[in-house]
């Protein structure tokens, strides 16, 4: 019998998985969450299916140590490419933030073409087409790694003339294609969001996987009885973060993405789980 | 009584110190070369002391496994945090790239003015100023953090309006402040050297310690009489290259960096080292 007052466990590459926290502590604001970041070997983007997969066994066993009740996999990549493998290894609901998008994208679409950006792993899989493809076989979807943005939203540059002019060059083949809606494929990029919808323009509709992801963990708590029935309150340890390194940095970065202060970040040895 | 047919142990978290590699290859054409980037947990700029120092523990245990005679911290960051470890952990000779760039930047001023570019860990270190200062304690030595950077080598912008206009920005405090001579800390640099030295101006001198290093590690191995004596010939092993990751990626990045085509790179789990 699942502890429903237990925590939901959230991990990605880093710090981009705090946007699906974030709307998550909208959604569900009685859930205790415990985050993991690998900051040690972010990014996951260019790493290879073999490598992310790995790593994210290692951060299921360490939240799997928490005694969470369910896993959110924040993060497109191990998404992506270690899904499938959580969800063999471990008894719990699983939740990645592709499926969500994907969904979400068909029924946001009139015309049926999609444009996804992400990174390179994410694209080179194309997991998003699969699982576009299996709701609405019609659907085209375009794929466009960006490699840069995870670097420029890690550098503050999230209104800046440098990202405009990075973001117009991978866009341009998007707009040229005539896609009318765009999943934002990677957890960094709603940061980026404002300059991503002035460069798509107003017919185009931005989804952000991680409202979608909020609201179908939502559905899933419900469905298994699982919703936390009391009332959590800050500071009883109610949101917990980790990260494989340099924590301080990490609460920096978290406390410009998140409204509520982060309490405590603490450092933790990844390898080791 | 050490091999000197053995080959010399190179290593960096990724592709970067390549640039090193190939001041190896020309100054030392008779040198075989083990090559390890760290390509699963690249970059190490902005992780913190202990994690580096632990990665380049274990990359030093792959070395010795390749029965190298030498090992040359290829990397900026590890040099700054990990280089007195490794000095203790292995019975061989070891040398950064820190301490070579440090003194050539030393007879390269006139004013005494040494600006120094590199990761925030290298910068944060202060690991350059320390060497500087002491050959020279009446140097001045400004260092400036370029995070940048590394994501733009690695996708490839190396002549690109995007890169002048970042370049600008992190080097203007540097020109105002009236540096003549700049140390480029970090091994992705001189992939941008062109662009850099256009900013800087002529009147500024680069250092690149990939240069000095190769003519320190050729000191070296005179002074211990360890230099080659066999003809080593290409294709003969002779240049050998591990990643931890992606090893294809890194070979189509190696071979735009060096001449030889790079006849192999393989991927190894670091971690078990």
């Amino acid at each position: 019998m699942m502890n429903k007052n237990a925590p939901i466990g959230v991990f990605d590459s880093g710090v981009g998985g705090l946007t699906v926290v974030r709307e998550i502590m909208r959604q569900l604001p009685n859930e205790k969450i415990v985050y993991f970041g690998d900051t040690a070997r972010v990014p996951y983007g260019s790493k290879s299916k073999e490598t992310v997969t790995r790593y994210s066994s290692q951060i299921v066993r360490f939240l799997l140590s928490q005694e969470v009740k369910t896993i959110v996999v924040a993060c497109n990549t191990a998404s992506a490419y270690a899904l499938d493998e959580i969800e063999k290894e471990v008894n719990l609901p699983v939740i990645g933030v592709v499926k969500p998008g994907a969904a979400v994208a068909v029924q946001a679409t009139s015309n049926g073409k999609i444009g996804v950006i992400a990174t390179e792993g994410t694209i080179g899989s194309k997991i998003y087409s699969k699982y576009i493809n299996e709701i609405d076989p019609s659907a085209s979807v375009v794929g466009k790694a960006c490699p840069l943005f995870v670097p420029l939203v890690e550098e503050g540059l999230w209104q800046d003339p440098v990202t405009d002019e990075i973001a117009k060059r991978y866009l341009t083949e998007l707009i040229d294609i005539g896609i009318d809606t765009l999943i934002l494929g990677c957890t960094h990029y709603p940061l980026i969001r404002s300059t991503l919808g002035r460069i798509m323009g107003e017919g185009v509709t931005l989804v952000n996987p991680a409202y979608e992801t909020a609201r179908e963990l939502k559905e899933l708590l419900e469905k298994e009885n699982l919703l936390n029935d009391e009332e959590a309150k800050l500071g009883d340890n109610k949101y917990r973060f980790y990260v494989s390194d340099a924590a301080e940095k990490f609460k920096r970065f978290a406390n410009s993405i998140i409204k509520y202060g982060i309490l405590s970040a603490k450092t933790i040895k990844i390898e080791e789980y």
